[in-house]
């Protein structure tokens, strides 16, 4: 394939900007793939791997020159790193993100784009509870959503160069406002991980069963628990302290029919409980039939990956 | 392999006993397998597929002669069924069950079993989200554990000769006390399929995150949770009515913690959040290291069941 970008530069490289590096590299995408991260270990790591041409100790350096910027730190750290980058830039540049949260990534990075400069948020919905340079892989866009929240009067042309990229890696895209993106994923994401988090807590803390046991009799529900709160722990952190109001919102919600449920429990309310495990076994069914999930029993067994 | 009973009746001809019946068949592990389900679908459906050698429109009839008897009801229907099988057992038998509470399957089956016939409640922590008599494959319990709870002075060559089926169909078997059971099931279980049957139910309620929305970006958190709260929803009630103390208990500690956790958010305390997602991620690694799950990138990703 004809390349879509010539130089493209990664700024931090874990999961989501080396899973770019590979999906791009296997289809030609970018001519040269440059690289930054904090960590000197992950430079060289993007380097033996080989998912990056060139790494550079600075963010500014990995920028010159680049027609795609890619953002790919936790989300408290791209204000310091757009405030680093902006004033090296290349006209005529795109800028991107992959931050789980829009909104306070908007406010931090916007106001450091110089003119001339297309600022596209984005946030890929892919990932798996691993992380770091050694963690990427080429195919983990295909089939999943890329969400953009450009903001209104961003240059039509580069926005549609950015999506066939996003399409080449295998991703659908859809645009939409920032602060419904944060509230959509406050539901389908920020607020289960949250929630997984403190059952996995909760389990950790409990004197009269034992760790061993709870390990190895950890059924379905808790094992899958366990695969989402063990997600990259600052990733989280930012999440939720940059996407407040949604998540709290949210919260507040669940904390409220929980209640019910286990008031219901209390009372020995069978048809209540009945009636709302039937309501949600239905969510599940679109799910499949949108094709975001397969139909295949999947409760916790050993699995191949053949996305 | 020289069967291991001679003949096998299943009470109930759902996910777990008509896996059981194909792991069974798969190695000669009963000479023959009779049958009975409340639902005349049930029935004709085991007949089709062909796990059931015969069935019977009464549970009477199923268990007569049968040197082994599984209970694969409901937890709540286990008493009433237990109460009419009584007095047809077989001088000799074996009664298990496979329900995923233990005190209350014991108060309600012991009273009914006649002298002679032993009791050895069972549960197998295998399942998938699918339910019914077409649901079942022979490697459900491969791998997996298959608790069991005899009262002190259960004969031991028949808990021994269970122990022996059990790990013919793949499972490794543990005994413990069915109080303690109740509690640690809670915490790695029961008290997680409530919260995921919440958080679902909560996304099914938002008005302003549409439905569509919710099932498109379905994130790996939420798509985890859906096919926790896709799970039977009678089977799902009867444990919570039935497993009433312990649940309450943990559900108590889960909201303590979420509370502690919600309000790190509120006052923008990241390192609380940090702290807790970083031990939370070690309990996810101890399950791996125990063997109960791989190592792949599993994220919500298509996966192929190579159990």
């Amino acid at each position: 394939m004809t390349p879509i970008y010539d130089r493209v530069a990664l700024i931090g490289l874990g999961l989501i900007a080396s899973s770019m590096a590979h999906a791009m590299k296997a289809q030609g995408l970018a001519r040269e793939i440059a690289g930054h991260a904090k960590s000197a270990e992950s430079r060289a790591a993007a380097l033996e791997i080989g998912f990056c041409d060139t790494v550079h100790d600075s963010a500014a350096a990995a920028v010159a020159g680049a027609d795609l910027v890619v953002l790919a730190v936790p989300v408290c750290a791209m204000g310091p790193i757009a405030a680093e980058i902006g004033p090296h830039l290349a006209p005529g540049a795109t800028v991107t993100d992959v931050g789980s949260v829009k909104q306070a990534v908007i406010e931090a990075v916007a106001p450091h784009m110089p003119p001339g400069v297309a600022f596209i948020p984005g946030h890929p919905i892919a990932g798996t509870e691993h992380s770091g340079p050694r963690s990427g892989f080429a195919t983990l866009f295909r089939n999943r959503w890329w969400l953009l929240t450009p903001a209104a009067g961003t240059d039509p042309a580069a926005v549609a160069r950015f999506r066939r990229l996003c399409e080449a890696m295998g991703a659908h895209v859809d645009e939409m406002d920032a602060a419904h993106h944060d509230l959509v994923l406050a539901v389908t994401s920020h607020t289960p991980h949250l929630i997984a988090y403190t059952m996995v807590g909760v389990a950790d803390d409990l004197r009269r069963v034992t760790d061993s046991e709870v390990i190895k009799y950890s059924a379905a529900g808790f094992r899958d628990f366990t695969r989402i709160a063990a997600s990259d722990p600052v990733m989280w952190r930012d999440v939720f302290l940059t996407n407040k109001e949604a998540t709290l919102e949210i919260l507040g919600r669940f904390t409220e029919e929980l209640f019910a449920l286990q008031r219901a429990i209390r009372l020995g309310d069978g048809q209540h409980l009945q009636d709302y495990f039937t309501r949600t076994r239905a969510i599940r069914r679109g799910i499949v039939e949108a094709g975001q999930d397969t139909d295949a029993p999947d409760f916790g067994r050993v699995k191949l990956d053949a996305g």
